[in-house]
C-alpha cells in the first residue's frame, strides 16, 4: 500500500480537469491493484469521463441544470450551495483497478477533477492497494 | 485488513447524519491506508459533504426535487420509489485515505449517511485497508 | 489480493443489469475483505440498487428525466451526451465488503451495471483486497 497527494491547480469557477495521467505517473512498472482518487474538498468531484471535444461543457451545463430552483439556507453564502451540493450527488472519489503498470480504464475513458468553485488549490490524495 | 460494523438510528423520515468521527474513531494510532465506508440498505446512501448551519437541509430539499415527477412502477409502495432512486444516483459508499491516524478530508469535509426513508436502525460496513 | 474482469452483454439501448451473482462467484469460501466493481466504459455506471418489480424500470425513467433539456455540444453524436453524463453523475465504481465469503448487502440490495448505449458487451473489472 502506498499513499500519496497531488496538487491541483484550477483555472476558473467551474472547470473540469482531467488527472489520469498524473495517476498513471505513480503507477510502477508492472503493477496490478486498486488506485482511489480522492479530492479533499467540499466543492469538487471526483469521477470518470468521456472527454470528446464539447463533452467537457456539456457535463458543466448538465450539472448547472441539474438542481432545483430553491432559496438555499448554505450561511456562508447561499449562491454557493449549488457548488456543495452537486460535489455530494456526484461523489468526491472513485477507484480504478490497474495491471501491468497501466490503469483498466476504457479506450475513452478518463478520471476527472471537476472544480465547482474555482480558480483553486486543489489536493487529491490517491492510495495504491 | 480489519472489517468493522456501526449501527445507527435515524430518527427523521429524510435526514443527514454525520458519521465521521466514528470512522475516525477505528483508525489506530499513526495506521496509513484507506477507510472504506459502505451503507447496507437500499433506502439510504453514503458520501461527503460540508455540513455548514443549513447545509445538510438544502442537501435534502435539492435531492428532494431531483427528480423528475413521474408516475411510479415500485410495487411494493410507488411513494416509496424516489427514496431507491436517490440511493442509487447519490451511492451507497466513498473510499477516504488516512494517514498519521487521521482520516484526510478537507477542513469542513464530513462523511455522511442520508436516510431516505427513516427513523430506520441502519447498518454501515467499514473496511481499514 | 486478485484482480478479475468479467464479460457482461447487454441487450437493449437502456438496460438494468444485476451482477451480483456473479461478483459473489468470486468469493473464496470464508473469505473477508473488499470487492471492487468497475464498469470500463463512458455509456455505463455501477451502483446497488432495490430490484423489486418495477423499480429496474423506475430508476431507468428516473434518470432519462434527470438531466436538463441542453443543446449538447459533443461533436460525435449529441444526441448521445446524455449516456456519457449519465455514466460520469451516477458513477462508474462500488466497493462493497465481504465477510464469510459472502458481499454485506442489505436483505434487497444488489450490486447493478446501469447500460445506457446498448445492446454492447462491456467489462467490467472486479479487484478483491
Amino acid at each position: 500500500m502506498s499513499i500519496h497527494r497531488l496538487a491541483i491547480t484550477t483555472t476558473a469557477k467551474r472547470e473540469i480537469i482531467d488527472v489520469t495521467q498524473k495517476i498513471t505517473a505513480l503507477l510502477k512498472e508492472g503493477a496490478e491493484g486498486l488506485a482511489t482518487v480522492f479530492v479533499e474538498h467540499t466543492t469538487a468531484a471526483i469521477t470518470t469521463a468521456d472527454l470528446d471535444p464539447g463533452t467537457d461543457q456539456d457535463l458543466l451545463n448538465a450539472l448547472d441544470g441539474l438542481l432545483p430552483e430553491l432559496n438555499w439556507q448554505h450561511q456562508h453564502d447561499p449562491t454557493h450551495a449549488p457548488d456543495h451540493l452537486l460535489s455530494s450527488i456526484v461523489g468526491t472519489d472513485v477507484s480504478v483497478p490497474f495491471q501491468d503498470g497501466q490503469l483498466r480504464l476504457g479506450t475513452w475513458q478518463r478520471i476527472i477533477l471537476i472544480e465547482f468553485d474555482g480558480p483553486r488549490d486543489r489536493n487529491v490524495s490517491v492510495v495504491l492497494n
